[in-house]
């Protein structure tokens, strides 16, 4: 993955590709408009991936109901685990041969947007899944089928980003990366979000915050992502607080909505960095939530950063209007930086340590190796090696 | 056009659309990857549609020959004039006909784009050509033609905007607006601007920084347009004068043409303001560049808004990081803006008034009309009456 990963995010200066994701709408509401495109593509037996919660919650059944309304014939797979695994794909899989399927819509969060955009790719290839997943676009061989994606959390991002994780059944995690398999129509609707429970708001807020601070912070050299990327950490700095504090906000989760969508950009564009790197070989060791474990690694990794660091942090800090003082200085503005990504961290009620996840001193040495070898390691604004690897998950027990 | 317009770009807040340009390639000799394009389209015979200046240059020679090294056979079209008009589309389609095409390569500035996308609509439309001029998307009833640009300025942004300005047998300009008829792939490669005389730099560089400030400051509700027009105005304010003062500077070439880029997604997605709005009526009387237009509507429509929108002005000039003196109030920081802009225009060398463009007084009277149902007009940030219009023009003379 080393490879492809830094050849996908270039850290040469001047040099870089702007490669946007699908169409996405944004409003209150519009998350109906899917029977629309639904239409406008000719569908006529769409295969709507979802999960078991948003059947039971009713939520599934209006889009199954809009898409009959206007006769077509929709089948479901709401099969979606919340850690999703290549069974849910092959499943998945099959519902579509079955039933002949001719679309795919995606309603979820980010595991079931992540479980649609490997069943496009399969579908998309003849490749054996293992090299599909390592090589991406380069095994992608025919045109993706219509692909629309309607977000219900405000976290990961994936309806924008180019990535999908996938566990196999040894637990290991696995990232698809592909520019050609992502949604090609997306509605952003808040509406969506509003029955987000407060812990789930919550976990994948603070994926949003790290999405973007680690895409406008890490060593790719593309300067639009990370003009979103800022766009994204400055709206979220504003927008977690609030939807923590008032859940039943339309406005506040509208914003977080956009935050998310924008950091999703921002790393289709740039990557993220050690936060991530870190995170990721650790969840091959905990089941907890995915912005559980960025809560862990985020502060040792960002006061390592700082060693090199501080001015960009500073100018981040300054872009989201951050005060560190009447003619605050580079190591106080960077400071404060640092200081509110870990105020939302506790006002989130997040875990600051692998202790709080469960995970000891000694389960952690299998994980050294993967955690170098990693991508978004690589990325990181600060080169990491393996002895900072070593003491950063120390510093984290 | 009026109504296609204003539903174009949505005025209502929390609404809106993300529809993303093609994938754009950055950097210093990415345009000698147009051949690796075509080859991966499958393209035999792709129409080059270019200008006579770039043919005699001997750019365009490149381009023919390293798609003929890989074994195509390109056609080129290169009568595109400085102001395009509906004959070089006829022309161009005719040489697609005759010679069996199968794709199309924009290899010039904003004029070869326009001509090119509006070819491209044509092949996707049987309407006639006024109707599709008119209605845009609503037209479009085939998939485009694989469809690349290399623009050789940095200024209109026709690469990545929705717009192509047209003139017709009688002088009048009609502006085609689609989203699918945009180039599928683009390279930006400051190389190809290097060469770009001082005038052409000093008015197409002017239409950055007007299509920015105009995207930053209208009435649309589009927040990612937003960003993306402040990210352009801060990189414009930069890379302008450096440019000015040295052509030959590859950086500040890059960063010009990447803030040409940026300020055209912006305006795809926000679309401009008055300063475009009572400049595209004067079009229709003068032959001057568009820049040197928008120099002479520029300072009295800011001058006009200031009533209204000091303090966006002075976010704005805040976001580009302009100083309006010790701890500046809201009223300094706009006047900040606006000297800026102004300085711009003086240190381009463009005109300031319609006298100096060759206009009187005498030959206005046709053109408010026209002007207040100009769609950028409606758009503008503080509402225009008819009162209002007249007043800014004679304002100009
Ligand atoms: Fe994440
Ligand atoms: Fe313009």
């Amino acid at each position: 993955m080393q490879h492809e990963a830094s050849s996908f995010f270039g850290t040469e200066p001047g040099h870089f590709t702007l490669a946007w994701p699908g169409e996405a709408l944004f409003g209150p509401g519009c998350a109906e408009r899917v029977t629309g495109w639904a239409v406008s593509r000719g569908l006529r037996r769409p295969l709507l991936v979802s999960d078991p919660g948003l059947v039971a919650s009713g939520l599934a059944s209006r889009v199954l109901d809009g898409l009959r309304a206007a006769g077509m014939v929709p089948v479901l797979y709401d099969g979606v685990a919340a850690n999703p695994t290549i069974d849910n794909v092959t499943q998945a899989h099959a519902r579509w041969g079955e039933a002949e399927c001719d679309g795919v819509v995606a309603f979820g969060g980010g595991s079931v947007i992540d479980v649609s955009k490997v069943l496009v790719a399969r579908l998309c290839s003849d490749a054996p899944l293992a090299d599909l997943l390592r090589e991406g676009d380069a095994r992608i061989v025919r045109a993706a089928p219509p692909f629309a994606a309607l977000p219900t959390t405000a976290g990961t991002g994936s309806e924008s980003t180019t990535a999908a994780l996938i566990k196999d059944a040894e637990g290991r995690k696995h990232v698809l990366r592909s520019r050609r398999c992502r949604p090609q129509w997306v509605a952003l609707d808040p509406l969506l979000t509003m029955s987000t429970p407060p812990g789930v708001t919550a976990s994948t807020g603070f994926d949003v915050v790290m999405h973007a601070l680690g895409a406008a912070t890490n060593r790719a050299a593309n300067p639009v992502g990370d003009a979103l990327a800022l766009a994204a950490l400055a709206r979220s700095f504003g927008s977690l607080p609030a939807v923590l504090a008032r859940p039943d906000d339309l406005d506040a989760r509208a914003d977080m909505m956009l935050s998310s969508y924008l950091a999703g950009v921002a790393i289709s564009l740039r990557g993220v960095d050690g936060i991530h790197g870190l995170c990721t070989p650790l969840e091959a060791l905990v089941s907890a939530p995915h912005g559980h474990v960025l809560a862990v690694t985020c502060e040792p990794l960002m006061r390592f950063n700082l060693a090199t660091m501080s001015a960009r942090y500073a100018q981040v800090a300054a872009a989201c209007g951050l005060d560190g003082g009447t003619a605050a200085g580079e190591a106080a503005m960077a400071e404060a930086l640092i200081e509110r990504v870990c105020a939302l961290r506790d006002l989130a009620g997040l875990p600051r340590s692998l202790a709080q996840l469960g995970v000891t001193r000694d389960a952690l040495a299998p994980i050294y190796d993967v955690a170098q070898a990693n991508a978004s390691v690589q990325l990181n604004g600060r080169p990491m090696t393996r002895e900072d690897i070593v003491a950063l998950y120390d510093a984290m027990v």
